[in-house]
């Protein structure tokens, strides 16, 4: 599966996408989340085959999503590590697992609670400045002026 | 391109990436969200070739995500809808574009805001029962007996 860069630089979903990559790449991410750092243990966990799992890694090191890290004591060994960058997208990934949980039931052996208090996570979603959350029909798509996008192009 | 499935029943993300099946899916995804419906007006506005399109349109219909509804009056014309489910991709499609913000910058020539008082809609983000924020390092991932799965696997 080759690379494929979006050129819309009026959109910043696709700028998004093009620095996220593909679907291995937030898979990688969301290992790393859960601890793993070594290249044979994201090799191992995700079943993902060598070559793609160097690209990835190597492409997200060069987005500055993770950070190469040379720990080797004695020789070289290296772990990838996540940047503030890299894990400021937790939202992205814990909203598309509860979308799942939510739609095509629960599915994962892995539950997400708070450190402090062992309560679970809440749901992720978009809200206003009080604090409750929005749905698509409830926000509009202004442009630079605050004026309304049409919305039935 | 073609479409890779993740064949790993234990993990949400996966599973939704199955669903939402790459980066050109979001982007129709997001597109709809801005009102677009009708082929030719997904074409126009994301620049992509007509049988990608037309596969990636398909695969959202077959998920329950869009749903093409034929508005012709005289002959046959389809458009294609959100459905509740993709509705609810929402949070998603907004937290990749607030993570891109943060960032790189605002590369994008259109705001968020909240129908009703025309104020920009908050940041998504992961929070607790009570509200607030948590990242990656407050939270713990705990296996179905609520034991803490190990991070540094």
């Amino acid at each position: 599966m080759t690379r494929k860069r979006f050129e819309n630089p009026g959109c910043s979903v696709a700028c998004a996408l093009n620095e996220v990559g593909d679907w291995w790449s937030l898979l990688v991410i969301k290992q790393a989340m859960l601890g793993t750092r070594r290249f044979v243990d994201f090799q191992h966990s995700l079943g993902i085959a060598k070559n793609i799992l160097c690209d990835r890694l190597s492409r997200l090191v060069e987005n500055g999503v993770l950070v190469r890290v040379d720990v080797g004591e004695h020789g070289t060994r290296y772990e990838y590590r996540l940047t503030d960058k890299g894990r400021d997208l937790f939202a992205v990934v814990v909203a598309l697992r509860q979308w799942n949980e939510r739609w095509n039931g629960s599915k994962d052996d892995m539950r997400l609670v708070e450190r402090g208090t062992g309560e679970p996570v809440g749901a992720v979603s978009v809200q206003n400045s009080a604090g409750e959350p929005l749905g698509v029909r409830d926000v509009l798509f202004v442009d630079e002026n605050g004026q309304p996008l049409d919305r039935a192009v």
